[in-house]
């Protein structure tokens, strides 16, 4: 790939926990060039100063934060901008930042949902943008690759969704199970949550402690349900837990769902096998073999399996990933590589 | 309780971990008296010597470990004897003891089946006394309090069991779910799992770590379907996954069911609460407030909440206890006491 | 004791982590009523509502927090006063308590140097009431329970000094160690740094991260060099570095010392024994056998061992204890049994 | 570096956790072809499926475990063959394949002693191929890269000794501190252990607990001593105390020694730059700025910081590193760059 040039490429809203995993990938990607990194609260000071782990670093120890202006962030060079803000925050940016030709991908909410009415309804505000959501692309770089080579703001998906999504959609494309059973509880690490000053998320009160949240309604069901339904070819409505475990990276999600027209274990392996041979970060790991977040933890692999229960006629549907990677990060640098024409999997492994 | 005379009690196979809690709750259980605990590793050593955490408490530095022969635990004078072993080895001692005019509380599973073929499906071998089983009370203090009083052999429920079984009972007793539908996630401490020599159980590889095992069919159903079948007056099966996270204690169940008869929030309540209301160590949190293992660890509290979705027309049920307490010894210790004919509560709080 | 009387007591302060240990242990305590919890945030909710795990425990579904004035904690009737507050708050309250005839303990450093200059030094800012050092007593109560017994100040020890200052005191007293050659460094867990909103607190910040802090000057220092400087006869200045590691609570300190006059494990056997043999919560390990803080957390007690090298002619001394137990509220009991004239104890085990 | 060719490599004694590491390296290492990996345990399985992380990463789906005879590591083609296995194992292997013309990397404690005498006092038992030891080097890449870059026979440093010789060969060669003054306190993860079924090391054994061990006289300080000797040009002893703390992975060292020749932070700067200015891993963070192990795990970095305390006048050296990677495997692969001919942090970035 000598002959391919390096794209510049900037972060906003670089201090957090996506942001952080987005920059270590950026600073040893062959052919990304970081050249603008913001945060109000960081300005000024140097990359490697805030985020100690990067110091001897290339680029690191050289690049500092900037104010999160428009102008700043055009001014920089970047042609492609990396949004790590809260929902909400990112529209304000993407919207200038394509209509001055740059090419977007949000890590947040903000495009994910293409009906603004159901945006409305989990986010308890009006779209801020609802015109540009019809240019938006939901980033699963294993179902829409060529969407997203050929889109100018890519909304990548969450943390919860891409470990529940990703194994369900071959098997609703095929018919394997009914799409009205579908069951799931996921367990995610407190990063999942994000670096905020919040007393609950401190060592003392998440050590030990196995706790439920945001039930019934959790807002990713939104996200989650839209891209079931569009695979289902039905409205998809299912049962979401999110749970939150003691460690720091890493979702676990267990799915269940009824089998359907005879569907067992072979089926379901054909289904998935079919949908992701060529696909180099999922890895199926096979019947009754359940997964481990420690294997794919540090990596940007989404590892899922499934058990076929015959006293229930049900199937379990296992996965695990690095909510930070491929839950946020890394994906979004799959639909980068993509949007460049490189391999997809550059700077990932 | 003045007039109230200590009953004199034995632990067999205390050197595990739920032997070791029933020893901590009994040294300080201030109507029994500990005289005899058995080990075949540490016969002969102090109970403060194997356990240091007891060290300075009044009998652990006086009582020595023995060998685990019906003789000397006979010998000791206990009235009262706590099977603390695996599976299989827990009968060889119940029915010698019991026909020594003994009492045996069982902490394993081998007394829990009352069907001798399910106990042979599920654990992969013949019933070693099926002759004693009608005798046998599964010992659910909540529920069986009478019959638990009279009994000379309580089998214990398991620490999984117990998360589930006891916040559907009233529901299904009032017909409020479709008992074909129940679906749960369980996430369990490495305790549960034993004091084991096992490399998959140490540190470095429970910590950072999120994994399902026993899928699908993990040995815990036998005994949780039993008692939902007696409950609904019907054959229940459910789906039942059970997830490792790295907490040392705690578990946290996650059950899914749909509503039956337009049952809503409101009946749930009510008949938990109707069940529940003089239970001292049942809490009912009420309707979506999730409950947190940080709240119940080292008690015998189990915390119940629910959520009732209109979405999915499905409850949430969601339960945390204490795997060695509730799940275990204290849940055995509450047994005792009522067999004792004293405060079901005594040496729990 | 049953002709001894309940003591009205009030902790205020009460939301954070020493002071939730302090309600957890005064709801339970036989010979004291808790009648005033004080929280500016928390007041109106009651106590089972801040501190789920308190449900059910009897006055804590009653008592409510109350905001924290002077003339409300005394008219709550209670007689003795907890102060779990930051330093510098907490001698705003100490003075009028005190001079309205209630008895304190102070669980902050305010009344804990007896010097202002050297308080000013290590805290930054002038004593806010120097007048009153004089009459408030260094609560050791393995050392000093004839003066906290007569006190109506108490300035309870911090964490640090007392896992350093309770094993040298007999070492200095006996002159078996050089004074000038202690070396110090100890290992707390994160709850010893509060309930604070701190990004560095978090999980995510303290899981799998080992760091050492406040060098070379920690604020603990001033306390330390205060009592091992009396038990020297002698101005004794000591290294000390504080290391976060992640567990919840816990401490554990290793002392290096250069023997002096010939001593060997014996002595330090000798006069460690001779100084504790009565002392409920002191439990010696002896020589070459390190203590676990596993065995001291939930309780009261501090474990201590120590070693000599021939090798390099110097003692190791090692201690664990519970900081938010041992090392405050525990503590805190211990003065607060003595002031009462009951067993010191009582209600610690 | 198109026209250097790729080296062979074998892993001997693969199963462990150093021997993952060393694998993780080596199979996205540029200019090495791990050619042979060995376990007794494993044999005939393969890699992928031992270490499941390693999934679908090339070679690890296909390489195999073999059993560890010398012939077949020979037979295997490997050109550099790594030791992975126990103390006394070890010089098993190294002997005949050394012999052979192969060149070895010893990651055990075999060749680190140069006197045989001083292996046998501390490891217990006559040092089993003393004829060996002086043509094996101690293989501290920042020190010897000449030395080691020649050398047939590695003897590559343990954890410990890292953390604690490199903070002090360059103060030591200065004659800043006063070498009969070193007191260390260290604390390490439990992947240090190794991957051993030993109850002390579960997850419910290690949470929430620190624990000294080995006091006084850990085998570590013999390699410790003998490397501060030589820098010192003095017959150098120390005090040292491990203590093991709840991470998977990490080793912080605090090191306290007096201040000699007027010694202040200033020159302790200089030395470790003077040192240090071209070591691509070592990081000095400066003075007072204690480090983190959060920020080198995973990676090959040794942060570094120092303090001077005029109020002891001694130092407090403070120092971090992922103990598998800079205190294990990556050290190895150093020395293998070294020893290649190629730069020395070829697949360690």
């Amino acid at each position: 790939m000598s002959n391919v040039d390096s794209t510049k490429v900037a972060v906003v809203g670089a201090s957090g926990y996506s942001g952080a995993e987005l920059i270590r990938i950026l600073l040893s990607h062959e052919l990304a060039e970081l050249v603008c990194v913001t945060s109000r609260a960081e300005s000024g000071r140097k990359l490697s100063e805030v985020f100690p782990r990067f110091r001897a670093v290339e680029r690191a120890d050289a690049l500092e934060f900037i104010d999160p202006t428009i102008d700043l962030i055009i001014g920089s060079g970047a042609e492609v901008i990396f949004l790590a803000l809260p929902h909400g925050v990112a529209a304000e940016y993407a919207g200038p930042l394509v209509d001055s030709g740059l090419k977007v991908i949000d890590l947040s909410a903000d495009f994910r949902i293409s009906d603004p009415e159901i945006y409305a309804d989990f986010y308890g505000e009006a779209h801020p943008d609802p015109d540009r959501l019809p240019n938006a692309v939901y980033g699963l770089p294993e179902i829409r690759p060529k969407e997203i080579a050929e889109s100018k703001l890519v909304a990548s998906p969450g943390c919860y969704p891409t470990s529940i999504i990703l194994p369900l959609i071959p098997i609703l494309k095929e018919d394997l199970i009914d799409d009205s059973s579908i069951q799931v509880v996921s367990m995610s690490g407190t990063s999942g949550a994000g670096k905020k000053a919040d007393t609950a998320l401190l060592f003392a009160e998440c050590n030990e402690s196995i706790r439920a949240y945001s039930v019934p309604k959790h807002r990713h069901l939104s996200e989650i349900e839209q891209e079931l339904s569009i695979a289902a070819d039905n409205n998809v409505t299912i049962s979401f837990t999110p749970v939150l475990v003691p460690v720091t990276t890493g979702i676990c999600s267990i799915i269940y769902a009824s089998s359907k027209n005879g569907a067992r274990n072979e089926e379901v392996k054909e289904a998935l096998e079919n949908t992701y041979s060529a696909a180099p970060f999922v890895r199926l790991l096979g019947e009754d073999t359940p997964p481990d977040t420690k294997n794919v933890i540090h990596t940007n692999f989404i590892d899922i399996s499934w058990s076929y229960d015959q006293r229930s006629d049900r199937f379990v549907f296992m996965s695990v990933e690095d909510n930070l990677i491929k839950g946020a990060s890394g994906q979004a640098i799959q639909s980068f590589n993509l949007m460049c024409g490189i391999d997809q999997s550059t700077g990932l492994v």
